[in-house]
């Protein structure tokens, strides 16, 4: 969850500023299109067309490379629809809930916990004269916003006196509201189901199967990625906070006693930001911390976590993330589940303040004890020992010849039900028996009893030689939202620069050039058929070695269209011109080489993986000096 | 809709013992997971394991290489969750449905047209002694099957005594049943919602947006990949027909006057097999055609639904479809939407019958003019001419000098309702004037009536130079369903072949490289630590430049390994020993070669995005000779 720094109101005002300009050339150029919009658009959808379609494609494609194939991951697919069994042994039927006020007037409804934070914030913002002391007092309150229940959130609204936004009606006071998007399966409309709040249950499900595949051995990791759906209240965030939205899920299922991992000393040198509990609690910042270290001094809890913060790390700071605007928050000990072992949330800042973009978390054995006992189908591991141990194992041996001879035809039923004694009530028995050398026994499932003596049933405590044990996994979650990632990479790779001297700016997308929508652009530099004809031998060449590209043939001037392109984010760009071979042109550079016609697929090629940087490009080729204006305009 | 030929027991049998064998290799290698199996899974919903992921997310990629890159379409992404507004303008709220019948004692339900169906090919296939004037009867009411009324369909069921099947008891009359999964948006559970029944209404919506990101300018194209929703009455074809799938559709935008592709030369020569109506209706079979002349003598309507019927066969056979177990069947009159130009089904031979995998209808204007209608959004494009035409116009001009002497200050609002007449309230009027030289006119939105003469408002028609015009474009649209085409081609890439001679048979899915899961596997000879280490080096070569690969370091044998890794249609294995260099093994021909260890990276990756063919790796490199039981054993 976001947690809004205290600024002050121009900060705020320049932040809002900066959205609005990014929005605009998102929502103009169609990165984003409001879903349904003739219709009127549904608050918390969004379309991504052309643009932010391709570059979601891009995101997704390198986290597989990233995740599924250098970690050697298995990757799933399962359905949306889930149903209720599945989705109540999770908790999520129960408790996957935000707390909601109602307008007592209109109706409308609001998320308790935002009227509470937008309140407050408003207050730093704007009350220049407010105490330290219930400046303290307001910082302590947003900190523990997650912990607050429906009454303390109740009560802490009608302390504050917060009246419904935009109408300033009473509030009703809070209560939960199920973030499921519910529906039936089947003609019969007896079967309830819902949407499905995220796709980790799918995998934790098959965890027998995948177990299997992997020759019944840990760790191993699962991945999904996927549409999820929760019914927000009332979302307002722009894409930070919609109702629909892609998934990137890895179980990394691990032995709970040995959570090291081969590959962390790897990784373990990488400084980053850390943000632990301490410093949260003692209204502390952020610091720049070496993942080795703390998992050495134990604030990440144990290796894997570690490593996976740090693969985690590389991943977004290789997409484009400012790595100074990207954070590791640690969840306070109220805020984790009582089943969690350890959580971390990636958080990356925008104008919308720090927001939760992935998540990382120690769940235990959370998950897979919750659906074994639901389903009564055991997910569990098998460990063989090194070398065998000895464990003491309970015995329950009934005497059915006695048992025979006293209770006739009630023989069976009475052994069966001595032998699936709990150890609890076999030592009970076994203590009762031995100092009164006779008790009354019940068959709780007939409700007969027996009187049994000493001789009747031999109950003991063995010390056995075992070789291995069955137990249920932890599980290791790093869960990546990727609408948010890429709103925020939006954002991070945003800026303006003059488009003419002195006149308009133009903005620009500064994506790495795997993530950007398309490659290369091509451009005839005036509207000839000659020149219209090389460049779509190029562009087709492009194509066929997959390199994503688009023409542009319109009479605009080439500076117009570098512009264009610019826009959003196009790496390169080849014009066409009368003379032997093109021209290059590196986005943020401006700057332009000449290459021979034979070179160009395979250099563009080379420059659009990654596998040949721009500089090397400019010392191998003829770098072409464009008066600016002359180029731009 | 599949139409099961007419086919004896034996054959039927036949395939259902094959599909037994493809099955038992689809579930125990996890292509295909029953959905929440550990709960008793759910009717329709299948997870896609490791391998099946991967075969699906290859076919993606190959898709969108095919369509959205070579034919430079806009690809987009929309959400599921889907207000009711749209698919009320749709037509899917009132008529995406299915006719439904009760076991009248259970309440289980059936769809009727498949209660029918089955029906009548049991009869086909079990009674010998049928005459030739009853199989007409029948074949005619099967091919008849999509066009059936509820009315109809419970007249068949009654006048052929059809029970429900497992009970025998009575069924219902059919009813129409929805298929949509129906839900709330937002927290009042006033606003009703639905998962999407298909992507393409999310590109209807867009139109207006992607036109204008196109220039303003014809034909284009749309495509949008992502998961569908259908809740079916009773699936019961395994894979063939689910809840829950994914489809890829492209709406190509097209001038109704003018349907001609100028790529549609580049396959107008291609011959593969087409089921025009007159072959249906004559109860004949399908006829190796040229597209070209199909659509030269009208059987398809024009260039542009032919070309993607020809690209279509390109791309399903380029993946592995066999094309003898593909045709495309032309939609009965009485089959299509009253709107449709022309529709064909890819119609793919499978164990369960020819089934429709692709869709491809011109739909002419009908989407776009429907939500037009319903949302106030005019959804148009605009043609200039290549030379102004001369329109016929009419213009409505009042006096407004008469008007305000005579009507003082009711001027304004009488001149405003004169000129906002419709064409034909403006020609009675004028006649009316002319034969009567005054008349009452009624202001509808006052109510107020005034007593009009011929001075008072000049009505005439009038010849305007015009430059161009609005119209509606028709929509041309090719729909995948992903899931089908998949389960199809692991039938057609499926074989046995003896494992040791004599012995068992091991089964293997000849995949094309692109499309097969991973692309190779990488094998020590037998459990050492350097071999193991060698093997991670080439391992680790191949993920970095993109060559999806498993290490296998289990201590199976040789051949053992081999088998498994056929069997889930890994095209290449490099197998690492002590000598130098390693040998590269080909899944269906079982030849290896040796290549150095320098060149092998290069080698596989090259193989396996299919710029090497095997034939010519075998030409260049030595090929090693392994006695079949001593490899395989």
């Amino acid at each position: 969850m976001s947690k809004l720094a205290n600024e002050p109101d121009s900060a705020a005002h320049k932040k809002e500023a900066f959205r609005l300009l990014v929005k605009n050339t998102l929502e103009r150029r169609l990165f984003y299109i409001p879903s349904f919009k003739i219709y009127g658009g549904v608050a918390g959808l969004y379309d991504y067309g052309p643009w932010g379609c391709a570059v979601e494609t891009n995101l997704i494609n390198l986290w597989r490379q990233h995740f599924v194939m250098e970690e050697d991951m298995f990757e799933i697919r399962c359905p949306c629809v889930t149903p209720e069994v599945v989705l109540k042994a999770s908790g999520h039927v129960d408790k996957f809930t935000d707390l909601m006020v109602k307008d007592e007037v209109t109706g409308d409804c609001h998320r308790a916990d935002h009227l509470l934070k937008n309140f407050l914030n408003d207050i730093l913002a704007k009350d220049a004269k407010i105490t330290a002391e219930k400046k303290k007092e307001i910082l302590t309150d947003l900190a523990s916003l997650d912990e607050f229940t429906g009454p303390e959130l109740g009560a802490k609204i009608k302390a504050y006196n917060i009246k419904a936004p935009d109408t300033g009606n009473e509030v009703s006071e809070p209560y939960p509201f199920n973030l499921m998007f519910a529906t039936t399966i089947g003609p019969t409309g007896l079967v309830p189901g819902y949407m499905r709040p995220e796709t980790a249950q799918g995998i934790f499900v098959n965890f027998k199967d995948l177990y299997y595949e992997n020759g019944n051995k840990l760790p191993f990791a699962a991945a999904q990625i996927g549409s999820a759906f929760r019914n927000e209240i009332a979302p307002r965030q722009g894409p930070m906070r919609v109702r629909e939205f892609t998934l990137a899920e890895i179980e990394h299922f691990v032995n709970p006693y040995d959570k090291s991992h081969p590959k962390f000393k790897d990784v373990a040198h990488l400084e980053f930001f850390l943000f632990p509990r301490a410093e949260q609690t003692g209204l502390k910042d952020h610091v720049k911390t070496c993942i080795g270290d703390a998992v050495a001094k134990g604030i990440v809890d144990n290796e894997t976590l570690g490593y996976f913060i740090a693969r985690t790390y590389l991943f977004l700071t290789g997409i484009g993330i400012n790595k100074e605007q990207l954070r590791f928050r640690q969840h306070l000990q109220n805020e984790m589940a009582h089943y969690a072992q350890d959580c971390w949330d990636a958080e990356i800042e925008c104008s919308y303040g720090w927001f939760e973009c992935v998540g990382l978390a120690d769940r235990s054995a959370f998950d897979l004890k919750a659906h074994t006992s639901k389903s009564g189908v055991e997910l569990v591991a098998h460990e063989v020992f090194d070398k065998p141990k000895d464990v003491e194992q309970l015995t329950i041996v009934p005497n059915k010849k006695i048992l025979g001879k006293v209770f006739r035809k009630d023989q069976k039923i009475l052994s069966e039900s001595l032998e699936s004694m709990t150890e609890a009530e076999a030592l009970a028995l076994k203590a009762e028996l031995e100092e009164k050398e006779k008790t009354i026994y019940r068959v709780c499932t007939t409700g007969q009893e027996f009187e049994l003596t000493k001789e009747m049933v031999t109950i003991s405590q063995q010390v056995v030689k075992t070789h291995g044990r069955n137990f249920t996994p932890s599980v290791i979650e790093p869960s990546f939202g990727v609408g948010r990632i890429m709103y925020c990479l939006y954002e991070h790779c945003f800026y303006t620069r003059p488009y003419t001297p002195g006149e308009q700016v133009s903005s620009v997308f500064r994506f790495p050039p795997l993530i950007a929508p398309i490659k290369c652009t091509v451009f005839p530099l005036i509207q000839r058929k000659i020149l219209n004809y090389k460049a779509e031998l190029i562009s087709n060449s492009l194509t066929r070695v997959g390199v994503s590209n688009k023409m542009d043939v319109t009479g605009r001037s080439i500076g117009k269209r570098y512009a264009r392109t610019d826009e959003v984010g196009i790496p390169f760009a080849i014009t066409v011109d009368f003379n032997e071979g093109v021209t290059v042109r590196e986005r943020d550079s401006k700057q332009q080489i000449r290459v021979p016609d034979g070179e160009v697929v395979d250099v563009v090629r080379d420059l659009a993986n990654g596998s040949r940087p721009w500089a090397e490009a400019t010392s191998s080729y003829q770098v072409v000096l464009v008066p600016d204006a002359e180029a731009e305009s």
